[in-house]
């Protein structure tokens, strides 16, 4: 990341002869970096001339530094927050600055004292094959962690994700009926089962019969509608017989006007996103419902609570040894969906808002 | 109560004769109720043909029943809701039935051995001068409390109102900015009040300059803005320098818009009433600004509950037991807005919408 400033090309860059010559490589470590920047903010749906491959030099490392290969790299909806100029809960991601994204990653060369070449570490690398690192914010991979890739998935942001927002905020009671969608991706699939784990009816809404069928027989909801269905809002109504005590929400649009007139009193709602509006240019037409938003909150007592997970890192432990254990007796089960190789990354990315992934979305960037 | 169905008159009813010769109240007890009753639903604002001033025969008392005599009427924001035919978080009133509402009634002849001719107590007797009650969900005034008006108000519904949603809601903490509209209203003053107590910031909104004087002089806000001043979103935004952590919502509307840009990340809204919109005939034209109420919530990491005081009694006896204290103190201080008359309630209960009131409206409805 040192020596981005020094290469910012309009294309794919060329490595400059002079500072390679510059840096003091040991024979084995590499030397050139592939990463993908933002190359402009996307109008609406992203496409690829919003994302650039670069090449760039790796700088040498200095005392205290060490340099990490991209293994997995996680691709999920809150980037196309980072995308967009207008602020959100984290800094825009700036133009000809790498994307950011959690990894797993390889230690390959190390001058830190604290980690030793070889080890597999969490890092928030982002789209890129290296990174030098000074080790701050970096941590070894949780030794009861099945496999490396599930750091980024069911045992970690979005695991946590859903495991905060159902127990702590959702607060589920067993006999309640708890709602869902993307009910096969990272979260809404953790969540549903969780629902299940706490004797709650559990319904999830997926995009297309397969995805559907997959959450009932392997993931155990009770039921998934099809939200692809032009009677969507009638079949949710249908599962939900005795109305929606839990919804958790993470796409927001037709769904979540679907969900509205099915809530409970006393419903809770943990907001953790809303994939559905992150592309929107404009808002919807009128009339303004906000009001009569805020209405239904007050005459049904409702809670909702946005959340960024970053704020509940204070439940890691527990969140970690509860899903080990869930994960080792078989109640939860997980899916992935892995794209490889970097340059893949883009075309992967803007395939998880037409709902192409089908289970966790990953790069794998190295073996 | 019982003689309702008898005398549903078109205009003011006639006393039947014939019935009052049934009935067999000793000498002393009165034999006509006045009551309002609900005439028509409003259209928009509460008009005066929507009530009906009716005088009725007072039915004999049976083994366990009493008569209750209105001493003070409570006239509240809710009321609005209970007028319209759409479903409420309560049922409606319905049409030629007693308007409903909180009172301190006088016991003035008991059938019931559990109370005794001439105490106080909490009921529920509506808009009308007297009630055959049967003792149930009758209660006596707390000895703590000092002025029997107060059982309607600071020591009654708007004063846990303001206890719940303030402290359980909001949980404040010293050092942070509150807001709350209706800042000299039954609930608004005591909420304000509280957060100076716990050490917040307090930041009122209220109707002209009178209002906002008080709430300041008298109330001890920090500031408060005339909700009427062209530049009121600017004025609560100079009021509010390091933002806004709790937001008490009983008002919506144009209050809530000049808010929402001001919230904290963390904040939370403790939603008891939209009083602002109550009398909406239709939604607000577009655009839709609802998805993007949801996501604000989610960047901001925002809590909004809506609550009914009725789910939280089990809060009473922490409530009255502090708040007596508090007046008592001279920490809290309460004002009221009295009107002497039954027959004066429907002309003050429409007031409200405006504004006219200054502090908790109340009818005075015998001595």
């Amino acid at each position: 990341m040192s020596t981005r400033r020094e290469f910012i090309a309009s294309g794919s860059a060329v490595v400059g002869a002079t500072l390679l010559a510059g840096a003091a490589l040991g024979a084995e470590t590499p030397k050139v970096n592939r990463r993908i920047v933002l190359a402009k903010r996307p109008q609406g749906e992203p496409t690829p001339a919003d994302f650039r491959l670069e090449e760039v030099p790796i700088a040498a490392l200095k005392d205290g530094e060490m340099l990490l290969q991209t293994v997995y790299l996680s691709l999920d909806p809150y980037m196309r927050g980072r995308m967009s100029e207008a602020a959100s809960y984290a800094a825009s991601t700036e133009l000809d600055q790498v994307m950011i994204g959690g990894t797993v990653s390889r230690i390959v060369a190390s001058r830190n004292s604290r980690f030793k070449e070889g080890d597999l570490v969490n890092s928030f690398s982002g789209w890129q094959e290296y990174q030098v690192s000074t080790g701050m914010g970096i941590t070894p991979l949780d030794p009861r962690i099945p496999k490396p890739s599930y750091a980024l998935g069911v045992l970690g942001m979005p695991g946590l994700t859903a495991y905060v927002g159902t127990l702590d905020l959702g607060t589920p009671k067993a006999g309640e009926t708890l709602v869902v969608a993307a009910a096969t991706g990272a979260v809404g699939s953790v969540v549903g089962q969780i629902a299940k784990i706490k004797g709650l009816r559990a319904v999830g809404i997926a995009g297309g019969p397969e995805k559907c069928e997959y959450a009932v027989k392997e993931l155990g909801f009770d039921a998934c509608i099809d939200h692809r269905d032009a009677n969507m809002p009638g079949l949710l109504k249908q599962a939900c017989p005795k109305g929606i005590d839990v919804y958790f929400e993470n796409v927001g649009g037709a769904v979540w006007d679907a969900v509205l007139p099915l809530l409970n009193t006393h419903a809770r709602i943990p907001l953790c996103g809303l994939i559905a509006q992150y592309n929107a240019t404009s808002l919807p037409a009128g009339p303004d419902r906000s009001s009569q938003l805020m209405a239904t909150f007050l005459v049904k007592q409702i809670k909702v609570q946005g959340f960024i997970i970053s704020t509940y890192y204070n439940r890691q432990a527990a969140f970690i040894n509860d899903m080990s254990i869930w994960i080792r007796e078989r109640r939860i089960k997980y899916r992935e969906d892995i794209t490889k190789g970097l340059e893949n990354a883009p075309e992967a990315f803007m395939g998880l808002f037409k709902g192409n992934n089908f289970g966790k979305l990953l790069v794998q960037v190295s073996e």
